[in-house]
């Protein structure tokens, strides 16, 4: 499909009636959108160098004596339990290979040395492995898709990995209430494809949704791309089913959407990222897909612009908005210099904004939605723009702002930052950060220099920023001028460190710039009483 | 205002511009629908006679002998520590009649004995309070509104009222993110009223929002009105704090909406009816108003056509739909008796439904709404409806749904069951209970019998049925009908004995009807975890 540039009126009346004209001024610079979607970026994995083993990159952790050394023993019974298919033996024979992907993280930043990799298919057969480990004393590492961004799903020593693929089978979906029953294994895609089928969508949208697993999901709490309309896990999860490290089955796999009775511990899950047991089986309510979808790409002066225009979408479009994202320049010069595909816009802009809106009537979403445009261009808000006409455009303009954390990987690394902090300040850090990097010398366009750009994107709906630094290599002289600046500045803001990828092996000891002690003391209270030995995903969290 | 009966097109032309006609056979049974709203139901408290005691009514129940009796000392400590104005203090004085409407609920089922009513003026007073109750063991009872349906906020023998009245101002609201900041004693009306003001709304609407507290609605996880629409508080409780038995204050009064560091402990104190510590402050994500706000009510002959038109509501209102709720035959009846008002609809049919749209377009609105209207008359699924056609008639619609409670009072009390079970079985629960009352002779029109009339009504989006005995006297040979019958009948469907109204001291011995003792047990253990003393709100909950 070749990009055919057409101003956004006559492009609007091809595709619906549009009843409120546009003042021509403005009108010249929205133009039809379309592209070919992106390629992904290439997988880097197999020819670049090894990552460095986690133990390395932080020496002051030690492995815990507490913990047992896997012996045969072990391994023969897990094999006994599970069978050969529920088992990657890395203790009787070289198995290095087969553990790798397992043992590292897809950014390339941890990696740990598990030589057992545990794949029970039911509830039962996790509750018996878990058990085992705890009477045993063995440290197990749960894992969904392994696509989180803080080291939590990966382990950091020789940590028993507890992979949750083999479970994997969706159980029910009443279509009435719109609630999915499925195990955590289920890939999120899967499920969403399955909802689709059926005119709903999954709560739950995020970038790695073609790997990343439902239980992982739950247990990190994703915030991702529909939290804005239809809210967080805490609510959309309605039940649970979960297995304790003494391999008791926390059965509160409910399917109703209202049920008081008792404490709601199914909560304590969502976002433990693993630390008090494994979720085995979830229960979710599901929104109806709306039949009409538009997607627009802007192009804005500044910062200031931007949130003139959240207020304009929010206040306009209303129950029809459904994402409301922030791309700023730097971002999207780095995803076109991996992509080499064409831009959305002609020019170039300090921020984008990619906006979505969601309804049941598309007559009645695009009436609102031109005459948001229409505000917004009219008060110059929005500098250009661009509307997809059809799905396979929409992916394409989504694909600018899902595609970023992927291409910021290519020249080897990224340092990630994934903050709340309020509106106003949002993008001040990112800003202050660019400064300090330059300042220091770090930052420049050859290999001599370790920065490859500083860049800010995110869920600008709900507060939501993601700092990214990409980078050529990992490097202590960059963490000096990160950290402890960036935490600390959220703090004086009262942010948030983590807004939606967890705590990890990443942000473990940073947690008091957003928690107090009492709260940290209060977390591992509740950390004591379900895992008095420790054993679970240990290193990390809190 | 007279009733003015007119044919709904020419009362839709007036109001708006409609442009799809309705079928004339059916246009003629909806009619424009003008009424002066209903009057309140008597207060009967003043003249009745006294409630039975609680200790009376539950003879099983003994006072816990670890607790201590009050005394002048700790009188003369609360008296130090909150001021005059703090302390009611009916142990070292005769202050019976003050402390009456603590003691007993406007049910008129339950009635406590306490001595001693304190009013902390802040968090510092709460947790000071509670220091000292647990040092000394005094148990105590948190009290917001008191318009709990349990008997969850008033004493069961001589427990320390700790009334959150006093603690009632709003903080703060961002008018750009939507989150209000309140002090628990803060009543939802008022908070509503503020937010209306701005823009927005609470996200939560009751019957009893005139005196309830929204620290009482989130310690009871308060469902209500608007849970189809914007999900419940696990969702929208953004932070909290409240105060430990120990005095310990946990502080996480998050403002943002995306926070993963750590457990989400604010989630165990949502619904755990003051049996872990003492709410003291909320923060809350408020959606915005709605400009247009549509109120329907109908009339239709089987519980199968409410399903038809709620299926119908779902698919064709989608996004706009903000209330779907249920009322039988009975319970309109019942309001009728009461109020001699004049009802919606004309003739009498065995179901009623209200429905709500809310959206930020009215002419949108409206389309979609004519078009449902068209959809479900031309099916013939309702048999007769009005709309209404400014705020004071959409007042009146909801105070036929919303007076209920209110009025089944009227004959002396009312047997209240607050269930969930899956939308296909959730009218029969009703039908059953009427047959088992009327063979058993209980139900009829005089004096003599002790039950006036069962009644079925609820939040149909939600699968909630409230299933209520409107009775002229509690008496054993009710209960026995009731119960166990009711809870066995619902744990056969896999539902929940308790969807929105909690626990209390009313269903704390039948959480085994819908939890697992494995899931018990782990309530268990939160409790000692957090009330090691146990005096938070003893005999009640689990």
């Amino acid at each position: 499909m070749a990009p055919r540039p057409t101003a956004l009126l006559s492009a609007l009346r091809a595709v619906r009636r549009p009843r409120l004209p546009f003042s021509p001024q403005n009108l010249a610079s929205l133009r039809l959108f379309t592209t070919t979607i992106g390629r992904r970026a290439p997988d880097l994995s197999a020819d670049a160098k090894k990552i460095k083993l986690t133990s390395a990159s932080y020496p002051d952790l030690q492995r815990d004596p507490r913990f047992t050394q896997l012996t045969e023993r072990h391994v023969a019974h897990f094999k006994k339990l599970l069978g050969e298919a529920g088992v990657i033996d890395g203790v009787t024979r070289d198995a290095t290979d087969d553990i790798q992907p397992f043992n590292e993280d897809w950014m390339r930043k941890y990696r740990g040395e598990s030589r057992l990799v545990l794949k029970p298919a039911s509830t039962e057969e996790v509750s018996e492995v878990l058990k085992y480990c705890n009477e045993e004393k063995l440290a197990v590492v749960p894992q969904g898709g392994n696509t989180g961004l803080v080291g939590g799903s990966v382990p950091v020593f020789d940590e028993v990995i507890i992979n949750m693929s083999r479970m994997n089978r969706i159980h029910s979906f009443d279509e009435v209430s719109g609630t999915l029953v499925v195990d955590a294994g289920v890939i999120l895609e899967v499920a969403d494809q399955y909802l689709v089928e059926r005119g709903y969508i999954f709560p739950l949208d995020l970038g790695a949704k073609g790997s990343c697993q439902i239980g992982g999901n739950v247990a990190t709490n994703a915030g991702g791309l529909r939290l804005l309309r239809y809210g967080s896990l805490h609510g959309n999860v309605l039940g649970l089913e979960a297995v304790l490290p003494d391999g008791t089955v926390v059965d509160d796999l409910c399917m109703l959407r209202k049920n008081n009775t008792g404490y709601d511990l199914k909560q304590l899950f969502i976002g433990a990222e693993g630390s008090l047991g494994i979720i085995t089986k979830v229960s979710v309510i599901c929104p109806q897909r709306s039949s009409a979808v538009n997607v627009a790409f802007f192009g804005l002066e500044s910062f200031d612009k931007v949130q003139q225009a959240f207020r304009a979408a929010k206040g306009q479009l209303s129950e029809i908005l459904s994402a409301f994202e922030l791309m700023d320049a730097t971002s999207q010069r780095l995803v076109h210099d991996v992509r080499q595909t064409q831009k959305p816009l002609e020019g170039d802009h300090p921020f984008y904004c990619l906006i979505e809106t969601s309804g049941s009537n598309g007559d009645h979403d695009y009436e609102k939605l031109e005459s948001f445009l229409e505000d917004v261009m009219s008060r110059e808000i929005v500098s250009d723009g661009v509307l997809a006409q059809d799905a396979t455009q929409a992916k394409s303009l989504w694909s600018w702002r899902e595609g970023i954390p992927e291409c910021l990987g290519h020249w080897g690394g990224t340092y990630k930052y994934d903050v709340s902090i309020p509106l106003s300040d949002l993008y001040k850090l990112v800003e202050e950060t660019q400064a300090r990097m330059e300042e220091a010398g770090l930052v420049g366009n050859d290999d001599s220099y370790p920065v490859v750009g500083v860049v800010g994107y995110g869920h600008m709906g709900d507060s939501n920023l993601h700092l990214n630094v990409a980078v050529r290599r990992y490097d202590p002289s960059i963490e000096q001028v990160l950290e402890p600046f960036v935490y600390e500045w959220i703090q004086s803001r009262n942010g948030s460190i983590s807004a939606e990828h967890g705590l990890g092996l990443a942000k473990k000891k940073f947690i008091g710039y957003s928690r107090s002690e009492t709260m940290v003391g209060l977390m591992k209270n509740i950390k004591d009483l379900y895992d008095p030995n420790g054993i679970m995903n240990p290193y990390k969290y809190i």
